[in-house]
């Protein structure tokens, strides 16, 4: 607790809270990822208020901006005024009524947070496992819809904590064959690999701000077909959640007369609409090309210095590839010296993972040669270091 | 929808999403508030990943400088990674389980969303009303208890809709005879008007980062109490929401060892510590009395120009003063001049309030002389403009 702030405490404390000066470090982690200059920039635009005229034409671009990221024409589509997390959990709330079946995809440490999400509302999840480091078989997709009566499918596009990239064409029409909706989390995907909501039949699509966007995190964009959006239209119950219920935020980000419902984070759309316009000059579909190019260079360098792939190289997420660490090699060491000595921030693994795997991101403006040639460098250095050479 | 891009599309469309040129307005409406150049610089410091040991630094640093605004102890104090309703659902999912009954003081619009949000998690809302610009009396609090089986009383400080700033200290003692929890609602109040978690008995507290903070939108601190904790730790049924459960972000943010829990909003966490140093530069105590003179200012102002205030002059509340719109004068000529000729905002009424009364907000770094006299001085022009002194 603080104390009481005598003239004698308030100089101690302003030394302990000084200036902050954090150090500039290269994100090659699973994310946040490090942000364009241009959308900075952005963020410290004059800020006005949240029903301001003048807002209200961001909001619109902003949404035109996402649904070309989304390649979709769905209405509802904005961000969430929260963090990937959120828009997960805006996914499964409003879909979820008590006693719902959904059929849950995990591939890893991201689907069995959307699996707890489904329960806690009051579902009946219905998993489908995958070996970590492998994709889910459309096989067993098929095989647990025909067992159940599941509302909906949910499945991680780009499973951050093993670095799969998920084929979802396939899944997709196997889901609508029996009548469900399908849930994909584009968290580490949007922005960085090919991902085609409309052409590929997404019903709800979300994902984050700070990965292939490269913007600052606070923000999840979501985006919500019209199939789905009458699913919850005709609830037979309120959505439990009032922050993540879509029907009533749609009033205000889509709809023309903005009815209030809370107060946008106003800057963190600004740089958003920012990180997307740049997307929107770099054209899509070369954003797509240069994240696989330097992926394969990195995946290349990698098991130059002699080490391994963890993930089914068939999957290879283009923004994140997931490393095997060596027998007798310390993850936290390894981590600390790249931090230390090159200040470059890589992941180590999530949950039972953890001591097992490397996660190295390149993301948004990170994804780059140079980027994919001094990671593996560095890498290298560091377990030299650790006498993983010798 | 944003239509696949030729080139000359691309350079058409990259005229429509032009530079953003936000007008340079000064808000002094419900909030978000104008930022603290101090703390748009922290804004744009290089950003670190959010398990970095660079950030737990900032993390612990936020949180002690959070208690101090709060005037607690609280272990339990962090900032929701979210707008002012999340730190709101927050509190509520947290302590409502199925059946639970909560005494909701409703005395304007915030107070109507806490009951909402308590009747969307399953609980019993027992509503206690008081008229629009009145305080809530101690007396009704008492009945409702009396009455009830409640476990909590939620309660708003200063309710942005009314202007009203609620007293507490008896109302905390009631709440504690019956064996309740208070929660309270001080999204308007925390960093600008007289607030004592810890001497006040309050049990959760919320507020938001963009109004007295003076920080961009997308942060709402919370702090709870160990009994309210040991309540929360005790429930029969798991937290519906996974983003908002408390006992999990406390790992991540209280706790050394920092267990991952979602990707913080890195940037408005600089942000925020930096608004939080600006408030214990300037002193608690001071920040209240100078948002309380400057209030008066301003009422002063209000009235000699020919308006009348809405709230009960007992207790309006020093960061937002309620107005009543003159019978005849056009609610949003006069919100139309005051931005367009002197881009000011200042804020309607919400809900049913609609068209009745306006809302001038001194917040934060708004809170000032200067601003006091400015705001009132282009509202009589404006209504002059409206022919109201004809």
């Amino acid at each position: 607790m603080a104390p009481e702030n005598s003239k004698e405490e308030l100089a101690r404390i302003m030394q302990v809270y000084g200036d902050l000066k954090p150090p500039e470090r290269l994100l090659l982690g699973a994310g946040p990822s490090n942000i364009d200059p241009r959308v900075l920039k952005a963020l410290t635009l004059p800020i006005v208020e949240h029903l301001d005229p003048f807002f209200a034409g961001v909001m619109s671009e902003t949404v035109d901006l996402l649904r070309y990221a989304f390649k979709t024409g769905n209405k509802v589509t904005f961000p969430i005024s929260g963090t990937g997390s959120a828009g997960m959990e805006s996914a499964i709330c409003n879909i979820v009524e008590e006693g719902d079946e959904v059929v849950v995809c995990i591939s890893g440490f991201f689907g069995d947070r959307i699996s707890d999400m489904v329960q806690r509302y009051g579902g009946k999840s219905i998993e489908v496992r995958a070996q970590p480091g492998k994709i889910i078989e459309k096989e067993a997709v098929e095989e647990a819809l025909a067992n159940s009566n599941a509302k909906a499918v949910a499945i991680v596009h780009a499973e951050t904590s093993t670095g799969i990239l998920q084929p979802l064409k396939e899944i997709s029409k196997i889901t609508h064959e029996y009548g469900a909706l399908l849930v994909v989390d584009a968290v580490t995907s949007l922005g960085g690999c090919e991902l085609k909501v409309d052409e590929w039949g997404i019903d709800i699509c979300f994902s984050a701000s700070q990965k292939c966007l490269g913007c600052p995190p606070g923000l999840a964009p979501i985006t919500v077909s019209e199939r789905a959006m009458s699913v919850i239209r005709n609830r037979r119950t309120r959505v439990r959640s009032w922050y993540f219920d879509l029907s009533t935020i749609e009033k205000y980000w889509i709809e023309s007369n903005r009815v209030y419902h809370h107060t946008a984070p106003i800057l963190l759309v600004y740089a958003l609409r920012e990180g997307l316009r740049l997307l929107y000059e770099e054209r899509l579909e070369n954003r797509w090309m240069r994240h696989i190019e330097n992926m394969r260079l990195l995946v290349g360098r990698i098991e130059e210095i002699g080490l391994k792939i963890f993930t089914d190289k068939n999957h290879i997420c283009p923004a994140i590839t997931a490393i095997n660490i060596p027998k007798n090699v310390n993850d936290e060491n390894v981590r600390r010296t790249l931090r230390e000595e090159y200040n470059i921030t890589i992941s180590g693994g999530l949950g039972e993972l953890k001591g097992k795997i490397w996660r190295v991101g390149l993301m948004g403006v990170n994804s780059s040669r140079k980027n994919a040639i001094l990671v593996a460098e560095a890498l290298k250095n560091a377990l030299k270091k650790e006498k993983y050479y010798e």
